[in-house]
């Protein structure tokens, strides 16, 4: 085998390792925890799903590979909520060492092919990444949803935080927006997310 | 909300069963058994590191979607070993009552074309199911050989048997065939495949 398909192999093999990395998101059903393989999974199929909700035209192989890698980092950095304030700190710096041991595992093309896509959509300034992004905040959404809430309660979530997080939905699909505001507000008004 | 989007969450969140079927396989470091939706999200990305092995030029978008849904049938249909003979006997019928049910869930539009995209990938006669397929069968054959080759073990599997499952990988990249070839040849060396 030559080296080329042996590093690729290799990065092949490493990335399995996402499969252990645990979210707070619980599965419909008050299942267990996800873990991120598993939400980019959802989160590609999703987006070729909606993907004609999307604010602006997208490449749509290039969203779903965004959705697919851009939680490869995750296997070094751990999982990071996204209401834990202090683990935000320092996710960057985290990240971003995961991301040059990661890749650079590939072959050069590859890996800088892979950074540029992950650094791509960490940016958010382009039609995919923008909604990849909104797939990101949508796919935990209905999962939580259709718990009544229960990862919110769990935490203590204020409305606000959500409405923050989302801000980056609406960048790339208004129309998905509207379906998370609606969510936000149905568990407001049953007490599952504080006001 | 109109009942079109409805249609496609409801569809997406239906989904989310598929990270509830278990299969033979287990992760990397001898870990616990891998589910569905782990298994389509490393095959997908996968199909996209490695698509200049495929034997035909290949539409990666494609392929990468056939490999995110190729398994949504097993939600009802149940994960069938590929060496348990009894059991796919009645894995067709099994797999055609849940496409009909799961797919249906959908606009029709969408129905239709994963329905297509579904039988074009159990078909195996297009270059883009050829590889998905070739896929299907390396992803799991690399998990196994980092244990040792101890999901074989666990089952007694014969080295034909593996042989012949192969035989699909062929169709879809000659050069990752001798990869599995290679892996096969090594387990049977150091006695965790049969003769």
């Amino acid at each position: 085998m030559d080296d080329r398909l042996k590093k690729q192999l290799d990065f092949a093999l490493e990335i399995d390792k996402e499969k252990n990395v645990f979210r707070q998101t619980h599965l419909s059903g008050h299942g267990r925890n996800e873990n991120d393989a598993e939400h980019a999974w959802h989160m590609s199929v999703m987006a070729y799903l909606l993907r004609e909700y999307a604010n602006e035209p997208v490449d749509i192989a290039k969203v779903m590979l965004m959705c697919l890698l851009h939680d490869v980092v995750e296997i070094d950095a751990g999982d990071t909520y996204a209401y834990d304030e202090e683990a935000k700190k320092t996710q960057s710096e985290r990240e971003k060492r995961a991301k040059e041991r990661i890749f650079s595992m590939l072959p050069e093309d590859q890996r800088d092919e892979f950074m540029v896509l992950f650094e791509e959509f960490e940016a958010c300034e382009s039609p995919e990444a923008r909604f990849a992004k909104a797939m990101d905040n949508l796919q935990p959404l209905i999962l939580n949803n259709s718990n009544g809430g229960s990862d919110w309660q769990e935490h203590g979530i204020k409305a606000a935080q959500v409405h923050k997080r989302q801000d980056k939905t609406k960048l790339g699909s208004e129309t998905l927006y509207k379906v998370t505001e609606d969510i936000i507000q149905k568990n407001v008004e049953k007490g599952s997310l504080l006001p």
